[in-house]
């Protein structure tokens, strides 16, 4: 453990290291209910924008997850991780860039780059890991027509 | 990449491996407003759940999370990770153990077990780092009263 | 229009007036994460909160909310209002009391109080209106066999 | 009280019987973590969206809300009321419109409408009322500078 806010060690420092190239792009602004008393948004919140990048990634491939789910299949997180690198202020604007990191018929990882609206500071990253399950919540594994919308270039 | 929803490649995989012995326990229960369509607990509400668990840690230790910010020291959330490993259900009740992972006057990290009210299934694990910053949102360091406080057995 | 905050006029100045004379009392905490940049609970938690209290109003009387929406019966919120009347910091403790100010088989109403923890000053009332729908959506008719668990002194 | 959803006797019943003829309209979609389990929008997240609704309202006047806070002013909120007329889903686009309904130094109230995408069916409606004050929480008067902004057609 050092004294930076990232340790050198720490696990998931290539984070980005192999991103694909392509990414889907949404811009918000922080909610007023999403500050905390320190006056910046609350970390909480930051789960929330990843899923909405992720959303909106699924609907810019042609389907929306919406649609996912009517065909029964949910894709359940399993892991999350978030970076933050600098705060958030009400009312300020961000991008939230969403990458498919991987894609497999058993789980599925988004990665997410938040940035200043202007898109050159790095505000956060992170990633959520999915996997399938159905109606019934066992675990499944994904068609491959499901798995060729999420991968189209 | 395995198709297990955590790869045996994962960087967190010995999350828990160094944990300190002692921890301090909450029980809480799933609120409704916490499910999300799935009609499970959203994964963002276990966020808001590590730092409950992180409040009762030191006000256990004899100092209120609150008190340390009357002093002047906000432990800034840096990275947050969780991983996910059975579904929480309206009104379920489950408890949050907090672990002190690691006290230095620039870097807090705080773990987390949560488990099934019984204390039998693990529920989900994660952890939290924190930097101190000021209120002027300059980074500081915990002086050492503070630390010997969180670090108290 | 008055400039006092609650005007004279208001239609709602009676909330209390006819509450029954029991009540369901849980205490909580404002957690971290419901403060705002203004360093107070956000007004949107208040009815988390309510809810919190007609859970445990619902499993006092005998019967927990979840299995009442078990047996097919989920009781939609289709009005809500809160007087705020003084604001609630972190880690702040407050009581919720929940009165059930009627109940026919087409609609239900709770009402609620909050206190500071020692019962003596009001911070919030308010009530919410419910009618019952069944698992299609459509709405239905509370069975005698609810009602007289609700209504039970 | 009679069996209706919204009964004849209600308070609210003419909310928005007098509304000015303009308001600023947004649109949102319903994020993921703001359904329940019963899968719709949860009713604390309309609170959410009236804020939202007001924070454009203001932007939209020529005067963004964080600039009023900046002057020292903040409106706090003393009342909330809505009525929910049809539920909303996960990913359904829907309008918000706030009114201005009231503006004096003491006390400011916004109204709101919510609307379906194609502004057809009334999904909700409410209203908020406010108070300012000072840096130091102390009741005060908003400026007529300020107010005419408001109030600017």
């Amino acid at each position: 453990m050092t004294n930076s806010p990232s340790s050198a060690s720490s696990p998931n420092k290539n984070l980005l290291a192999s991103l694909p190239s392509t990414s889907v792009q949404i811009e918000l602004r922080v909610r007023y209910s999403e500050t905390d008393r320190m006056g910046i948004a609350h970390n909480k919140n930051y789960l929330d924008w990843f899923e909405m990048g992720r959303t909106e990634y699924c609907r810019q491939k042609g389907l929306s997850y919406r649609d996912i789910e009517e065909r029964g299949f949910y894709l359940v997180v399993v892991e999350s991780f978030c970076r933050y690198r600098k705060p958030l202020r009400y009312d300020d604007r961000f991008l939230v860039r969403t990458f498919l990191r991987d894609a497999t018929p058993r789980k599925t990882v988004f990665a997410y780059e938040l940035r200043t609206a202007d898109g050159q500071a790095l505000v956060a990253e992170g990633y959520t890991a999915h996997v399938p399950v159905n109606r019934e919540s066992v675990f499944t594994s994904l068609p491959e027509e499901l798995l060729s919308v999420l991968t189209r270039p």
